[in-house]
C-alpha cells in the first residue's frame, strides 16, 4: 500500500426532505449568493424548497451557468458575487454547476482573471461553499475538483479548489431527470471507479473491494434506475455510488490513471459531446489498448463483476472488455466514435493537443498524443 | 435506505515514516499534552520518533492510562493539563489511550467531575485532539466514540466527542505487538463490521458491498497478520480495514446493531477481559439467539463471504454461524465464555445490570436483560 492523505470534511446531509434544513446549516450572518443552471430546478420544485427553506434570508441568484461550465459565464457570477459582498455560495444543481460555484468560490478571493485560475490549476483562497445536488454523475459535491471549459479556445481543464462545507443529497430531485442523463450519470460513476481500480493489482485488497462494490451496486440498479418507474431505493443508491465514486474514498493507498478522463474532456471540448457519454465510448478503447499493462486486474475484474472464470487468461479478458461495452450499450449510450460522428479529424486534433502540450497520462504515465490517437481509433 | 448524515473530517495521514510529520500537522503556538499508556511506545521506538519530530517544541507528557482506561487516571491528565494550561491533545497508543484522551479533552473544558461527563454520554466543547496509532483495533483514531471504565464501581460506558483532527497512522508501528493483540484486533474489526451489517437486508446495497469488503480482508490477511513474519502490506490492509470499520463509512442510511458490544462491555467491566476477545465469544451467542431476526442477512454473509450456498435456508445458517466461530478461533481467540472460566455468576449480574437500566439494546430493541441471559447461555 501506498503512503496517503485522506482528508475529506464535506458534511452529506442525504435523504428526503433535507433541503429544508438550508437555513440550519448556513449560518445566519452570511451573504448568500446561490447559483443555478437553467430552469430545471424552477420545474422541478428545487427552487421552490430551496427558497422556502432560506425565507426571510438575504441571498442573491446567478442563473445560467451551463452544461461543462464556460468562463466566459462564471466571469460574470465572480462580478456579481463582488457586487454583492457574497461570503457564502450555495451551489443548485448537477456537477457542471457545483464544478462553475468552485471557480466563483476561488474567483471571488482572487484580483484578477478568474481563467488564471483554471491555468493554475489550484487555488486555496476560497469563499466556503454548499451544495444541493439535483443530478448525480461528478462526484464534485463532496471533492473539490472541477472541471472548467473556455469556450474561445475550446479548451478544458481540470481545477482544484476546496470541498463544499455541506451537501444536501435527496434522492427525490432525481425523479425527473431525463433517462440519458442518468445513463450519463451511471457511466460517469462506473468509470471514475475504473479510473482508481483498474490499474496494479495488489495495492490494497480493501480498496479494490470497495471499489467492486461501487460497480456491483451500479450494475445492479442500472436497469431499474432507467426504467419508467425508479423507485426511491434505487434512486438512492445511484445517488450514493455517484459521490463515493469520487470522493476520495476508494483511492486510499493506490494508484491511479485517469487517461480515460483526459482523453474524454478533449472530445467535450471539440464536440460537446456529454462527459459521461464521453467516458462510455473512450474507456473501451483504453481497456483494448492497454490491455496487457491491466492484465491481472483485467482478469480480477471479469471474475469479480461479471463472474467471467472460464477459458484461457486473453479469452477471458476478450470477454470482459467486450461484457463492459455491452453494459454501457445497455444504458442506452454509444460507444463507438462513428456513432457521434466523430472521426479521423478529431482524433488528429486530440493528437497534436496532447503533443503540443507533452502530456503523458495514465496510471504509468504512457498515455501521450500517439497512446491517445490508438485508444481512439480503437474505439472508432 | 435511511435518512442520514456523515462527517467525518478527521485527517488521515497513513504510511511508513508519516510520524517525522508531526511538527508541521500541529500549530506551532499550541501547549501540547502527549498522552500514553504504559511503555512499550518507549521500547519499539515509537516515542523515539514522536519527541524527535517534536524536537524544540514545548509540551507536557502524561503516562499511564490504562486498557479500558478509567476515570481514576483521566482525573489527574485533566487535573496536569489544567495546569499546564494544554490546548492541544496528542494520544500516542492504542485505543484506550485515544478513547481516554477524549475523555480529557472534553474534561479539559469542563469545570465539573469527569464521570458526571460520561454519564451525559456526550459533551461538545473540547480541547483538539490528534493521534498516533499503535494499535489497531477500536477505529477511535477517525470517530468520535470512547468506552470509559471506572473501577470502583466495575461501570463501562461510551462516551461520545470529537473527532481526531489527524491520526497518523504507520503500519510499521504494529509489528512489536504481541499476536494476541492482534487477534483481538482483528475480532474487534470484524464485529464492528457485523454491529452495521448484520441487520435487515435490503437498507443499502453499496453499504452491504462495502462491510462484505472490509470482512473479506481480515478474513483473508489474517493468517499473515498472525504470521511470524508479518509483512508490510498485510499490516496496512489490517490498519485500514480497523480505522474504516468505525469511522461512519460503512454506516450510511443503514440501521445498527451494537447488542454483542453492549454484552461484551460488561464482560470486560466485570472481568477485565480484552474487548475483542468479548465480542469473538458474545457475536456466537447473538447469531444463535437471534438467527430468525437475521435470517435474510446471515444467508447473505454466509454466501457472500463463506461461499455457503448448498442445502435448506438453516443448514447454510447452521454452517454459517459454524464458520464464524471457526473464525474466531483460527485466530487464537476463545469463543465460550466456560473457557475464560465465566459462568451463570457473570450471567445473573449482566442480567440484573441490564434490567436494572431498563435497557433495550439490538437493531429491534429486544437486548433486555432476559435476551443478554439467553445469548450468553448460547455461548457457555
Amino acid at each position: 500500500m501506498n503512503n496517503f492523505v485522506y482528508h475529506n470534511p464535506t458534511k452529506l446531509v442525504f435523504g428526503k426532505g433535507q433541503i429544508a434544513r438550508l437555513a440550519e446549516l448556513i449560518p445566519a450572518e452570511k451573504h448568500v449568493m446561490i447559483t443555478f443552471g437553467g430552469g430545471s430546478v424552477k420545474r422541478n420544485g428545487v427552487y421552490e424548497q430551496v427558497v422556502n427553506a432560506l425565507a426571510g434570508r438575504d441571498f442573491v441568484e446567478f442563473w445560467g451557468i451551463e452544461p461543462n461550465p464556460s468562463v466566459e459565464t462564471l466571469r460574470k457570477a465572480i462580478a456579481l458575487g463582488k457586487e454583492h459582498k457574497v461570503d457564502f455560495l450555495l451551489a443548485v444543481g448537477g456537477g457542471s454547476v457545483v464544478d462553475g460555484t468552485k471557480l466563483i468560490s476561488a474567483g471571488l478571493m482572487y484580483d484578477g482573471d478568474a481563467w488564471d485560475l483554471v491555468l493554475k490549476g489550484s487555488y486555496n483562497k476560497t469563499v466556503p461553499l454548499a451544495t444541493v445536488l439535483t443530478m448525480s454523475a461528478t462526484g464534485s459535491e463532496m471533492n473539490n475538483g472541477a472541471v472548467i471549459s473556455r469556450y474561445e479556445t475550446k479548451e478544458k481543464y481540470a481545477f482544484y479548489s476546496n470541498y463544499p462545507v455541506f451537501s444536501i443529497l435527496d434522492p427525490e430531485t432525481l425523479f425527473s431527470l431525463p433517462k440519458r442523463q442518468i445513463a450519463c450519470g451511471l457511466a460517469d460513476t462506473f468509470v471514475h471507479v475504473l479510473e482508481q481500480y483498474m490499474t496494479t493489482t495488489g495495492q490494497s485488497r480493501l480498496m479494490d473491494r470497495w471499489s467492486e462494490g461501487i460497480l456491483h451496486t451500479v450494475v445492479e440498479t442500472a436497469p431499474q434506475a432507467l426504467s419508467d418507474k425508479p423507485d426511491y431505493d434505487t434512486m438512492s443508491e445511484y445517488m450514493l455510488s455517484a459521490t463515493l465514486a469520487l470522493n476520495d474514498m476508494i483511492r486510499m493507498g493506490v494508484s491511479q490513471d485517469w487517461a480515460t478522463h483526459m482523453i474524454g474532456h478533449e472530445l467535450t471540448a471539440l464536440h460537446g459531446l456529454t462527459h459521461g457519454a464521453t467516458l462510455a465510448i473512450v474507456i473501451n478503447g483504453t481497456l483494448r489498448v492497454l490491455r496487457d499493462q491491466k492484465h491481472a486486474k483485467l482478469l480480477q475484474y471479469g471474475e469479480r463483476i461479471w463472474g467471467i472464470t472460464g477459458g484461457s487468461e486473453e479469452e477471458r479478458i476478450d470477454r470482459t472488455i467486450a461484457r463492459t461495452e455491452e453494459f454501457f450499450r445497455s444504458l442506452g449510450l454509444s460507444t463507438h466514435l462513428a456513432e457521434e460522428g466523430i472521426g479521423e479529424a478529431t482524433i488528429a486534433e486530440v493528437e497534436r493537443r496532447f503533443n503540443a502540450q507533452g502530456v503523458h497520462y495514465g496510471e504509468a504515465g504512457n498515455v501521450d498524443g500517439a497512446m491517445a490517437r490508438r485508444i481512439l481509433e480503437a474505439c472508432l
